[in-house]
């Protein structure tokens, strides 16, 4: 059978941080989506079309993945899709109590799930889309925080 | 004298692990309040009285539980209402944080009052009211979260 | 019903945030044991006469504590002496990631079993036994962290 | 070359937390600026001039502080004014993540900067400015929050 | 390319949770070896023998698992094994500090190596070997935290 | 007056973790202590007279710098050579409950003493002395993690 995992996020914008993530983890799937969340109550920075641009050049060279976007629960996307598994990176002890939390309420939903982590690159430790996203609201360059070959300020 | 505790929280809406907690701690007191804080700052979920009538029907055979709602410091409710014990729940290192700084504020505030914390059970540690919220947002079936007899969809 | 708690610990010695925690929780319960475990394991670093003579003396004019000694599991000594509750004081996040573990396992060894937490003041954050200890075989002078009275190198 | 260091942050209002660090650390550098950072993202509760007001009052005793306020990147604003430290307060484990997340992008966004820490004490552990406006909000009086002369509700 | 992992630990001895973490991970993998790990620092429990047999007993429907003993560092282990994967459960926010270190030097020391987390079931948040070693020299029974059919007093 | 500061720690061996934090912090201070604390109770791995001669010889470029080693309280040391900064490393969260304690403990028992923290290098986050013993008691290479010029197999 597949291994199918997901990748969830808002990825406003991707970072370097998911990028080394995704592929470092990348061989153990024989499919990764990485999948954007729509939500409604959150205001998008950088338009979804432009936030699904960027991975895809970023993975242009990696056929296991594709890229989709989606509404409603993450749980729910994986039954459609067929995925047994999502990827999460892991930073700091705060985000391990962040992800432990959804992770068991997301296999309490579907119990076929099982999220698997990887830690990202120490250099990555402190990165995230938001502070990508608070660097360019007051006016700073944070190219260097994501993929090489977007340009953020484009 | 009577030993009187308060419970306060929004309870948007009432989850397993609220109930946990409060029959478990309930034998330690003469009198538990579950006090529905009203927050002008924050948007409801749920109504007020939706919310206090589920919390009724799950206390209704306890004799020593009341629910009340109420404005203001839950310090000055605690000293209108005569309660020396602020009872609250801990799931997780972060909740342990939160909790400790509001009940050393509380504490600054009313030097009278203890806050006493008893632990949610392993299968409650991922639980709250956000994350129920969430799932309703999302589309999703949350009531094997609230407590038997509440439907969240009604 | 009577309320009966145990208080567990090594007590080697009683510091200031122990008896603050006790004095605090007292009124919560009509009988409170503090209750010295003997660990073959740990090697003593005051003997545990010494160690009982101490609480007594703090405790002297506090009819409903009791000072005693046990070997085994904590649970089976609240077992034999009909205590439903086990007190503990929380000072930090690492505190609580380690007694929210042994408080879920005695949940699991007795059933019946309740362990109730309160804060340290503030100023006792930083203080515990083993602080003590250091201070004392480094030749410091740790009176100030330990019960008015007491007088660690008499 | 003259020690220069910044102290960025919102004072909104200025704690009895901010003023204790502050003095402690200011023998370490021949000077200090308070900066408060304003941010079109988040609605002040106290306007900035107040704020001001409330800081210059509390060092008008002390030569090498001096208040200003700005917009942009806080290391936009260390190359500016040749300040080569960032002085900042840690109260808890949540405090230190926030922070070395920070000081680790300014890190990568200006290599010359470096962030200085100084433990908070003890009895300041559970204060913010934010604690301090939710007492407001909710009616309560937070003068004691607040350095010695400051009233919030003048 | 076959995915090869290792589970390394002392196991001493297995408990549910290791044994719940194994299965659940066990499909991500073309082969899993249980490695125990020979510490000469450290002082058994129980004999290397009798835990490599209650993990073969309880893995021995699992044609994929593999139990087997070493000495010196995991990742020389898995050079000569050809494995890329570490596979380790998390629990608990100390247990990602501590695991995201021995992660991150493994890296520096073989940076072919990637370690896969998952998370323990709620149920097992509390549980590890060095607990059910406490309960046994206090005289209590683990049985019922140890895999199905293990007689820890046999 | 002279800003007098004292590093302590046992440096069994030194890393560049530490040698980056005393870098960096160097130009703070007019003089630092490197101090070498000599604790009965802990087996030594590397002798002390091997442990200063490395670090004097990764700072013999630094005339700020002096290596010594000490007996008793670090406290005493401190008022015995008028320092008034411990300078210390942070690197995780739990790194910081550990120095906090120790930090407000000695601000007790010596009022006029201020710890001062600076972050280690994302890098050198997962990297502290007992990781490198426990390299080299594995029969590892160790060098890449403490200075250059150092080689722990001399």
């Amino acid at each position: 059978m597949d291994k199918i995992a997901v990748f969830p996020g808002s990825f406003d914008p991707i970072t370097k941080g998911h990028e080394s993530v995704i592929k470092r983890a990348l061989p153990l799937f024989d499919k990764l989506y990485i999948a954007i969340g729509i939500n409604a109550d959150k205001k998008d920075f950088f338009p979804i079309e432009k936030r699904m641009e960027w991975i895809n050049q970023v993975f242009k060279d990696y056929s296991t993945v594709e890229v989709i976007k989606y509404e409603g629960l993450t749980v729910d996307l994986c039954k459609k899709i067929k995925a047994k598994y999502i990827l999460r990176g892991l930073r700091t002890s705060a985000d391990f109590e962040f992800e432990r939390s959804i992770g068991q309420i997301n296999k309490k939903l579907f119990s076929d799930i099982e999220t698997v982590f990887i830690l990202t690159a120490p250099e990555h430790t402190s990165l995230n889309s938001s502070i990508v996203r608070d660097i360019l609201k007051h006016g700073g360059d944070a190219n260097q925080f994501v993929p090489e070959g977007i340009d953020l300020s484009a």
